[in-house]
């Protein structure tokens, strides 16, 4: 289907373009902008809400700012869908998030105008500040922007930056796109701070009111001129030292102003170009923005799928049978369900309450399962802190944001032996969010941590049976629990809880020759392999090992006792992953087989949908299928040999 | 030498005996604990300074706080020698930083008054609240109180902890340790905004000032009563809802106080347990207090080694030869010759000036290596944005601080392949600072990285060649050159630069049967090994991989085409590291040999000289030595057999 943008937009192959607007152009482009995302998105996929609410600010910030030779850098980047069109990408928009297409993402090898990939949150002040210091070093005169939300602003990376930026005498302007929401509502002490210096009776106006007052001062007898100026001098001495969070930070603060207005927002930052030094401009907008049922549930419309754009109807998947849930919905039901049988059990998200369904559980027991904001620092070493007080907390991270706890891991949680669980979502590629998000390392950068338990559950009962098992008062062990996103293979998933021995694998088959060793859910996709072997006369055995670390010795003797041809099989980095610890095994028991490992190349995957994906990287049912063969041939041609 | 603490020392076993002293002897009391730590620290070593700043803080919180029902977390902690010398630990702290013997932080396992094991910087606050929101949702009423440097305050993770600390509504005290130090001088916008407030014409000397001037407003006939409340009313939500950045974020503040006021401190902390909610007190220290020299130089008497009590003198080692130089000296002396040479290369370092030797180039070249505060992830992410403009940025980060800014170097600099430097010192054991400062997991951590190259010298010369080389033009991959702490080999270490082809080891000798296979330095344990085994008969071949990503497959095809026995010998972990990448290696190409792994164990590694440490491991020369013994009878029994 064709999507037609409107006439101005149509006309706008670059922001050279767009600065041939007259200035009183600007609300129809913005209207045209707006409409080409709802057209593009409502039947195409993607992010939504977001790019919505920056739509004036996408237009202003390239009518303004000399681009690319300005350097913006937008943060975490879902919003840029205008900057892209705004940048060449109009047509081709399309394919956004599509495999081999646009990324959902800036990206540097994209084009020239995303200076910076983006993905995670609360990187563009710190990109952005070494822009700006190298153009000072350069002697260059260009300008550099970071755009990040309330929410980006609560990571800690943020407040590092700024502690920098302060002192750095740098040119960088920091734009505060303030929308009180992350993918769910924003939370913490720095939302309700901006929404008091944002909201009526503001801040400001309390802060003008003073001035006003003071200009009317009456001097008279008893209250002397001296007084008087003594007076305002140290009013403003403390309005000015502290004003503000920022200001405090040395980061001179403008705002805060409708970020929907496209003419105060062109003619604030023509201002703010000619001012040197840090600086934060602080805009107001609406996630959603324009598009009334996402400014009502943004949460809903962050990514709602395809929809139709007139009704607002969510189109769902057509289905004949029951279909297996989320794994993510089985983790959110189930902690209710050891929630109510253990008190000790609690639930920590860095922001991802719906992402990672523990909203069931903050809903019923707002008590005991807590969103901290984005921040996974501080959610590792609460939850440890909770653990040293006898709680069972399951923390749980998508495994490419685990990156940035990892630290928090090793120091808070594993030195102590202390027993948190790490639920760590998203585990394997993800899909459409591409390299940024694919959880490939997580294998390597846990299984290499002392005292850690590493598991992988192959479908719904066993990942309940893993959570079972790690809040248990006899696993004194932190424990690790990786999953994908995305649906699971049980439609009666509501199995009864059963403890597992940790660090016992299970054997799924038995077979000839070779032996098929998986970790996770591709263990199915190795059991749709063996049915398509077992047609062409090939049996391999199957052992599903469940745990990577400890892992099942017992099991691997059995294995590499009967097999000298062994696939193993992964949804994670090649590089020092299972298949690694399997050779490990094999190298202190001087075990000889022929190993082929599956699982992610040590290469960036590109985005595409998992199937795309796990076809690309070949471990799938045909790549593992694949793989048998070959060894299995191998053999064939040494004995013709 | 028996060291005897003070007659009122002497009978503190516990807070318990503490707490039986008069208010009039606290000032005795830390005297003599301040001597005590001069008397011990002096003669057997350690932290020093830090410890000498909090001796009032020290004696104040176990004197008014119920501890350990009460829960204190120092942060960092090398500042609790104080902390552990009155709960218990006092004849036994000469025992310190000792192998078996005390840690040198505090420690769960050492003792219930250690609340939570620290090292790295910025956990308390996370850890604290954790513990008050599990006292709350108890129903128990202890006190939890995290004791923070203003440097550590820096950290983005305390932020984090803040703005959750903020709503939380948990009775948590922060204790803000403000000395205007890390190991060198702290840095950033936060040091100057707490310098404002703490420093006079103070800050809240002003809010004090308004609020006279407002009790003594004159009410006329132009000045009326009504403009005057609404003026009071005016100031008062400016200054209250702002009055400083903790309130911005929900914190109540109190302070600044003198943190040498022994009788201040008590008072105030009483008065602080009534006040219910997060809070935090400001106190004004000096770092090194009571020892004058350590005053006037903090940096240097952060941790001085020995030294005459009397004089001051710090003792050398004594030499006879030329020595060779500390892997340190010689990044920082390398870094200037480098930059002089290419006006491309910048420095960048969290918090470490002194401890990475990148003081050098700062003090030469101001404005091309900074300092960033306690801010790794800032600092990896700046590089990354410096790097986009086309600078060749050297990050120097401790492999275990690293750890901090996994998800940065994964996300900001692999992903889109920018040519950072990253200089990991305090690669493999580092000795007295134990298992929160071992660099044992970067191999693995890293290597899993696509796009990383990952590099360790054997020596000066490797590591000044590699450096060279990582900032080459024709070098387009991020770098990392892992190294340790302490002295080399090359006491004549500058020599001439020469380019190390990426991804190319060395073969040091041939041999017979055995190979050993080295990745950085200690390539020159394998040495010592080799000319011990020499000796006796067995010659092994040694081959310096220089690589492990990527490793230099045709020496390793020479290796395992010669010999069928291999040694593998890292300062790593043996999970998924150097020996892990062989073994992979190995099974890609159907190679048969016996491999033995020789590194860090997949256990925690405690505290002691490096030498006791590699001994334990059985990664030095002797472990070399009997792991190649061991392959070789191996051999001789199957031939015997």
């Amino acid at each position: 289907m064709q999507i037609n943008p409107g006439p101005l937009l149509q006309a706008i192959d670059s922001p050279e373009d767009l600065k041939k607007l007259n200035r009183s152009q600007l609300h129809e482009i913005c209207d045209e902008l707006r409409q080409y995302i709802v057209d593009v998105v409502s039947v195409h996929g993607g992010h939504f809400a977001a790019s919505l609410g920056v739509v004036e600010l996408s237009v202003a910030l390239h009518y303004v700012y000399n681009t690319p030779y300005d350097q913006l850098v937008w943060d975490v980047g879902h919003q840029a869908y205008g900057h892209k069109i705004l940048t060449g990408r109009r047509d081709n928009f399309v394919t956004n998030r599509k495999y081999k297409g646009l990324s959902g993402f800036p990206k540097r090898s994209e084009s020239i105008y995303d200076t910076f990939g983006v993905g995670h949150s609360s990187t563009s002040i710190s990109a952005a500040l070494g822009m700006a210091m190298a153009a000072k070093y350069k002697g260059e005169d260009r300008k550099s922007v970071a755009v990040i939300g309330d929410g980006s602003m609560t990571a800690g990376m943020a407040f590092e930056a700024m502690n920098h930026a302060g002192v750095a005498d740098s040119d960088v302007l920091i734009i505060l796109n303030d929308n009180c929401m992350s993918i769910d509502p924003n939370v913490g002490a720095l939302k309700e701070y901006l929404t008091d210096i944002s909201t009526s009776p503001t801040y400001n106006k309390v802060r003008d009111e003073i001035w006003n007052i003071l200009g009317k001062l009456p001097v008279g007898k008893n209250f002397t001129r001296d007084m008087a100026g003594k007076l305002e001098a140290s009013v403003k001495s403390v309005v000015t030292k502290s004003s503000n969070l920022f200001e405090a930070l040395k980061i001179r603060y403008f705002g805060p102003i409708d970020g929907h207005n496209i003419t105060k927002l062109v003619d604030t930052l023509t201002d703010l170009k000619k001012i040197p030094g840090p600086k934060l401009l602080h805009i107001v907008t609406v996630k959603g923005k324009g598009y009334s049922l996402a400014e009502k549930d943004q949460t809903k419309w962050h990514a709602p799928g395809l929809f139709d754009k007139v009704t607002g109807e969510i189109y769902k998947k057509k289905i004949d049978a029951p279909q297996p849930p989320k794994y993510q919905d089985v983790f959110g039901h189930t902690m209710i369900e050891l929630a109510e049988a253990n008190d000790q059990v609690m639930g920590v998200t860095p922001a991802m309450p719906s992402g990672s369904s523990l909203k069931f559980m903050m809903e019923k027991m707002p008590h005991r399962a807590f969103d901290v904001g984005i921040c996974e620092q501080h959610a590792v070493t609460l939850s440890a802190g909770l653990a040293t007080q006898g709680m069972r907390v399951f923390c749980n991270i998508y495994s490419s944001f685990m990156q940035r706890a990892y630290d928090q891991v090793v120091h808070d949680v594993a030195i102590q032996k202390l027993p948190v669980v790490f639920c760590l979502d998203r585990a394997g590629l993800v899909g459409e969010d591409g390299p940024t998000h694919h959880g490939c390392y997580d294998i390597p950068y846990m299984r290499c941590i002392p005292n850690l338990v590493v598991s992988a559950p192959m479908n719904e009962q066993e990942l309940r049976n893993l959570m079972y098992t790690a809040q248990l008062a006899n696993n004194n062990h932190p424990f690790v629990i990786r999953y994908p996103r995305g649906e699971g293979m049980m439609p009666e998933w509501r199995t009864p809880f059963e403890e597992i021995t940790i660090g016992k694998g299970r054997k799924l088959k038995d077979g000839k020759e070779i032996a098929i060793l998986s970790f996770g859910h591709p263990g199915n996709f190795a059991q749709a392999a063996i049915r398509e072997l077992r047609t062409q006369g090939i049996d391999p055995a199957h052992y599903d090992l469940r745990f990577v670390k400890p892992i099942d010795e017992d099991l691997l003797h059995e294995a590499f006792g009967k097999y000298k041809k062994i696939v193993t099989v992964e949804d994670g980095t090649v590089v020092g992953g299972f298949g690694s610890a399997i050779l490990e095994f094999m190298s202190k028991h001087n075990y000889q087989a022929e190993v082929r490992i599956l699982g992610i190349p040590d290469r960036l995957v590109e985005h595409g949908t998992p199937k795309e994906l796990h076809r690309e990287c070949a471990y799938d049912a045909q790549g593992i299928a694949d793989a048998v063969r070959e060894l299995m041939k191998e053999k064939v041609s040494v004995l013709a040999g």
